[in-house]
């Protein structure tokens, strides 16, 4: 294991295994956690030996997306609170960033998902290329910009089109409507479901680890690799083209105030929250 | 209500609602009534306060698409019925237009469909960010054209491809079948079906209507609507350029006198209807 | 029929019928055989009085993809085997040309499809229109491409992408998996499939024949190639940019030598063959 | 010669000419003779043995734009001069048909220039493959549509971004200049000019259509159209894009009312007139 | 005048202009100019009746780029200047948002470029819809992001590529020379350029806003507006594209500490500066 | 110098130095040289320490285009002449190859241009990113295709589009006709001329690989490549698009007879030569 209590890092049988700790939290994640989970796709990214990178997590939620509670918003003084200084570097430069990471890695990513996802984290759950889900029922994919008066993050505005359909990638950014298990596995974006056979997590993430390695096991890497360059050529153009528009929208939000509002209504709870 | 008896608007907690009415042609629209059609459309586009626009119908069918029953062309001298003058107007105009009314609509498009779809209304429907509909089994869409002499209208030659993939949209443009409701379901196109439990189409719509409310209530608007910029992104060209390839291969048709040829053969029963 | 008895040619109906005729190797093909398929396609793709191109087989699988075991590789001299001579005109020419000719193919292209289809003929069927299935769970694609030390071929890097999704198109090139016939069902490849109804391939490819033939009978001929126009518009360079792409990393791999090597362990058994 | 006095159409030398024929108003173009314009590019679309097609004028302007002197705007009563109907039949379909129809011509489309292109007229030039100007001195391209408080015509958003660069595009559209004769020949729309040494523009019309006609007499005519249809791909899907978006904007503008109220302004010398 | 000293903010006849006034250090500027520049042209696109947004400069220089002097990299601890949090600040967030800043200005944006112009400063010259040049024989552009051990930034390898064309661009990017006023100015790239026979840079400036002003007074400010839109159509997807490239390209590079290194070299004079 | 007295390979100071030496010729390559060529630029491709390659010539012309005086074409028996075998191998993959060998090369390609270019090697000089002329004045570009019954090669259809503009294009493509040094270098192809001051072709090459090494010696070469990546993503589909379209339609054409029918026209004289 390795150097990150919140975010573990460990390779075994050529494949890099990244793991979201935070299970008290529903695997929500702060700056430094997104930073540092960033930091662990870069590092599988470069591993000699690796063929796969598979991101799991602990506990009931695959991710709730991005915490704002460790660093209370209302904590921060105004003038910083709407100045492009804070959200240039706690905003347009982690998404970009973690976008791009996760767009560009070279091996094979897949997402061993235990549980729901939401946010920032569902844009980057969906550009990894292989999905496998323990229990399609209590999984769901949650966008709720909408309701955060924030806009698509991650590539999620191409992502969402891509692998949802249009009306389903409508439904989940226009209305921040949860989409079930049912419906991703019905559109396509699950590989495979093990019928929730799993009881914890862990035994999940094993049976996904031991699924991929026997899988890649006796394959050519380099074709592998190579592959992964060809198909990457249908969808980049139209990842890169949304990652860049995307952050620039969201940070007009923040520059705005708006999602500071939200954030502070849904508080006070005058806006009925989705999560 | 407005100002209509054939199609209807109206603006309701923050949703403008246009209504296809003329039931006993099971809303099949003639020219005065698609261009109705397209001017409600960008009336919804304009009102301060809506966040989405409802396209629903009356009686058992959503649209049957063109209908060239009202103004029979067998009553026009044929010059007039081969000449560009006669089908850029009533045909080229205003396919461009309801095409691009309809792509470019700024609030969510919803589709509260009753039943059955035909025609350009196919690829009007299509161009709808959220598919609601009642009862699966009574609903199909029919892209008729290579029936009629004619080619694809309303960009559906893109949006059949996006939305029901490779396959499903040969089957439907190529050999002008019906994609039954559990296809297009199973493809991804319908967001939600009621299992037909409602037994008229003023309770379906009122339905639809309170769910659509429900879902947008608490959001924010301008999150919503730059959402939808963003995912317009991923498709416009595209539309864009079908738009502009469908009328000029369909005036095309019109001027070899091919589908004037056909529905006078439809009439004449020489060629099976498929409708 | 015609001239070849391990490819067959016939037009019947305004249709011509290719079939794959070596049921004993379950219709692999070796590099005479491809062109000669390719070589009929090219025919049917001018004769003057068709509307539809209907691939089928004979006998279990509808194509086991390359046969290699014909000319076997290890009775070539080495200096042969890893020359740009010897695989320019046996891989890059072939596949490049064979992928367009499927690809611009004006007809409606049709695979009826008995069973299970591999390897550069999985390319093949991916860039026909219609897809018919016998019994989907007789069927599944295999795209071994990783397994053997290539890359994708016939543009399946596109194909894969569009008529898949991500999940299942990764899971298809990257882990060299294959893709059950419910999957591509579910996901919207298959046209429709009979529930393995039919007892023997002739009878299932005699009713996909007249099934086929019953829905363009009345149709107007223009319109439908028309309407093959436009889609094709929605695909045409992404496949066109897979094919130059591919063939150019799979000649570097033959000149590595890495599917020579790979060919010889699989028949030494030390690589678990999963073909 | 031909069967309209304003524009003539002839064949010649394996040549389709056709020829702005109203020296006085400087070939300014009302409907009716932008409509027989396309209805001759159509025609020599047909034409069996032409390899090109020239399109040339009389007089000193190779064409003005559209002529709206004709038929006052202030003539029409002010319903109509606001309604869909009169503008979807007068711009929304003229516009469309006739970007379509030079856009998609499969000969040599050749413009003789004579002198200065104004207006919808510059679009249409920008679709032409080869530019012969007499005298670049004498000779501009003037998109006046910011002037006229209307849009980019003809693709010209497009083609003037393609065919002069993004600087000299802008000049064009932003501040509606007009682009002289030798910037035009620095970018390389140009293909060749005579130094004005032709005294008339008969004499000039000659020698372009002996030059066009010397170059392609030997060459092979399907190996022309095939090039053709290659160097098409390079800009079609963004030709396409432009017109649909082009006149959805343009619509807007009339029915505003916007060029009306210019042209009634420009009429009383209020606004500045460039043309 | 406005509120920095370093770079100013001005409205003057319907017209923003943004000075860059740091003529001791050639216009060199370093992240807080940046930054402020960006806000400028931020505040610009929001002025409620301004048409046009001028950037112009004092002194002798556009702008030098980067001035990394004064805040200098050796006195920043090594753990720091190495850390994925320092540029992730100072160069992704940076760079994304200067370059989304610029290329979704709405206004016309106009560079009045008295002398040359560096670095990233480049990518945002090249960003502007109208280039003014004082004296081309005073004027380069140079983009010399291989000799710092950088790539190229603010999208410039989409707008070299666009705007100088194919060999031009990879010698401006590729051998990072300077590229002459002269080359600039047969490629297009120079709208205008005065012969240098403004003395100061003031006089030359007060002839651009001049220039800029008559060009635009008579105008239709919205059909000004939504040509840029149609204008932008042809680029934005690459720039997006671009822009999301090559920071991450950048950031590998400043994390590798490749300029950090080349900065200490050239410091050393180790490695011959170019610029 | 290196293994074939036709084509040399050195390389010296980090640039490799290809060289088509067979002057008496002009150039001209047949089959094998021309796959010489490729290998030699694949394997500048895998030098460990280049920076650059450079492509040059001995004598006069810089490369006549194909040789198909060598193997006399009337010599080959009839069948083989229209078979598909003969002209998969000998047309299709030697030239998708080659124009991906010339594409996908990632050190800078540098073409020392010391006369005219001609054919499938004018599509080659194109995908080169830095150009350079001794003598603008005894260079020319030609694209004889349409003269000998062909059509484009080497992606000449997208580059000639890219690099000369379309209008310049379309003269080279569509009438065949030499496009001028001077014309080349008014529209940018040109990076340098040395207005012929160089007596022998020696000379030149020699100052063309001092100024390159000159130009690199202090660069660091992975920005180098990562820029050349970067300027790879703006032209890149387009290329491979045309290059999967080119052969199949110039394989139409050896199919058909066409070419083989043209050059026993040429040699008869009975149609004009061009070259």
């Amino acid at each position: 294991m390795s150097e990150s209590a919140d975010v573990l890092y460990e390779v075994r049988d050529r494949t890099a295994i990244i793991t979201l700790n935070i299970p008290k939290r529903l695997n929500a994640l702060n700056g430094e956690q997104y930073l540092q989970l960033g930091k662990f796709v870069e590092r599988a990214n470069e591993e000699e030996d690796t063929v796969a990178t598979i991101i799991q997590s602990t506990g009931r939620f695959f991710s709730a997306g991005a915490n704002f509670a460790d660093k209370k918003l209302q904590e921060i003084d105004a003038e910083t609170l709407f100045s492009h200084e804070y959200w240039l570097e706690r905003f347009v430069a982690r998404n970009v960033w973690l976008t791009n990471v996760f767009n560009n890695h070279k091996k094979i990513l897949v997402a061993a998902v235990n549980g729901p996802c939401i946010g920032l984290s569902t844009g980057l759950l969906l550009l990894c290329d292989l999905v496998y889900v323990n229990d399609i029922n209590k999984f769901y994919l949650l966008a709720p910009f909408a309701n955060l008066g924030l806009v698509a993050e991650g590539a999620s505005s191409a992502t969402l089109f891509m692998r949802l359909g249009w009306s389903k990638a409508s439904e989940a950014l226009l209305l921040a409507k949860p989409i079930s298990g049912q419906d991703c596995y019905n559109v396509g974006l699950i590989n495979k479901h093990y019928e929730g056979k799993f009881k914890t997590t862990e035994e999940f993430n094993q049976q996904v680890f031991k699924d991929i390695y026997d899988a890649f096991e006796n394959l050519h890497e380099d074709s592998i690799f190579q592959n992964k360059q060809l198909l990457k050529q249908q969808r980049d153009v139209y990842i890169n083209n949304a990652n860049s528009n995307e952050v620039q929208r969201g940070l007009g939000k923040w520059l705005e105030g708006v999602p500071q509002t939200r954030f502070a209504q849904l508080a006070m709870k005058e806006v009925k929250h989705k999560l």
